[in-house]
């Protein structure tokens, strides 16, 4: 199957699913499933679920498992986007080239949607019929918590106007969207977990270790490919224009924010998101064929034009 | 033990597990963190982690994963209050007797504070170390959630002003207030859960039967006073002042919003509380001694001034 089907055809299985997941638009209440529903429906790549399915294939991962590990990430996705908008933090009125959840809601129900859709991903994710379902629950919450993905949005709010270091930069965006890439990455090698009694199995020792090689290796895959989005982020926010995007273009350098291209400028920006690429692919080549999706979705991460 | 002692050393045990459950307040972001400790510790009555330790221990639960259960749902508790009080919502700058998040940190800050508090929680669950724990995550995020506390804060936001009925009102406080009171009483009976090898021993079934009917006896206390716990606080936001409730009294009738006070009157809501009160002890009434303190905790909700 050529990558552009195999993503074109995972993005709809994780778009039913989420429909499915998501409350009916007409339950009650009305306007909170309503407006759950535009947050989350029809837009999106759905990167940090195509990263779940692709490192859950690359060791065998059931896929019903991976859709729902799938689902909960795009969820807290969604949230953080909806949350993002609002006028407290980057007041922005468009999202994927629609006016955002609190332009059409008002502020205080787009506050209630992140929140609601925050809970349902981990609803979500409870319900993975697996053994491992509660250690995955931790790994996103983590990655979604004070030290992952809200800590680094907290130290963004802190740096705006403020001069950043190459250091500092990176630890907030390793923790601002690299968190949830990363644990999009482990959460699809977690699915592929053998249940604790296969593993007492003779000979379920090499495929533990096996299995433990391929997490290591998917963890530096992970890494680079969190660090390698933001700057490629950035990157676009300048060389971009409002239509590719879906949102304003430049708009980060306008608000004075701290970027890889603000701090490292241009042409080593575009070196930095290269090696970051490299690294990525080096740390799968041994997996093989089976990481035939991982490798393809580096490229799409690195190389995309919005 | 007498009641106010078992209240006093569970809540400081509560407290404790808080503390260290808490990211430290030097932890890096600091702003985040120590706004986070300011959320959660050093106030509030702890009603919901007692009533977890009080349904878990009617079922002879253990106490390290009634523990865990109690700071979670006490976490969910503490980022809805920060989120509650923010300026889009309540517009709040006095809680337990401090000023807000808000006011201390900024709004964006305590958005951020909420919304790790709110992934904190589901971690602090999912490590509870039991089988049952990924069941105890979907039933506290099915609570928080569209469907329970977030929906029940929607529908509260849209009825500002409106008039209501009291199937209406009490519709609302099922959603916001009661189903995390719920779910603390079924997440304290979910801890008592026997793992499934111990239900296949002989006999087991009977051990099963009785925790089914204990299961459904504590829903039924739990639904009667959740309804109870908000007809109390309407009817104290009406006798109470300022220095008693550490909030401003009377402000909900002045922001004209619906309260069992305005929908049934003082004399009717009163005889609600009473109503509801006998209610939830009678459906304890055969638990006998286990559910001593369930009925400690069901006279405190009913019969505090505060």
């Amino acid at each position: 199957m050529s990558f552009p089907d195999w993503m074109s055809g995972h993005a709809a299985c994780i778009e039913r699913a989420l429909e499915t997941a998501l409350p009916a638009a007409d339950a009650h209440p009305v306007p909170l499933h309503d407006a759950m529903r535009y947050a989350v429906l029809g837009g999106g790549k759905r990167i940090r679920p195509l990263l779940v399915l692709a490192a859950g294939e690359a060791v065998g991962a059931p896929q019903a498992a991976l859709v729902a590990a799938g689902c909960a990430v795009e969820l807290i996705h969604a949230y953080s986007l909806v949350h993002d908008d609002l006028p407290c933090m980057d007041d922005d009125i468009l999202r994927r080239g629609r006016p955002t959840v609190h332009v059409v809601w008002g502020e205080a129900l787009a506050m209630l949607v992140g929140d609601a859709l925050q809970a349902m991903a981990f609803e979500v994710l409870a319900g993975v019929d697996r053994p491992g379902a509660a250690r995955m629950v931790a790994e996103l919450a983590a990655a979604a918590g004070s030290r992952g993905m809200a800590g680094g949005q907290a130290i963004d709010l802190a740096a705006v106007g403020g001069p950043m270091t190459q250091a500092a930069l990176e630890d907030m965006h390793r923790r601002k969207t690299g968190a949830l890439l990363r644990a999009s990455v482990r959460l699809g090698a977690m699915c592929g977990d053998a249940p604790a009694e296969a593993l007492a199995r003779p000979g379920a020792g090499d495929t533990h270790s096996r299995l433990d090689d391929a997490r290591a290796r998917l963890d530096q895959y992970a890494e680079a490919i969190g660090l390698a989005f933001q700057v490629v982020d950035d990157i676009l926010d300048v060389e971009g224009d409002a239509a590719t995007l879906g949102k304003t273009a430049g708009k980060d350098a306008d608000s004075n924010k701290p970027t890889y291209v603000s701090v490292l400028g241009l042409a080593e920006s575009r070196r930095m998101a290269a090696d970051l690429h490299a690294s990525a692919l080096s740390a799968i080549a041994p997996l093989g064929e089976a990481g035939r999706r991982l490798r393809e979705l580096a490229d799409l991460i690195v190389l995309r034009r919005s």
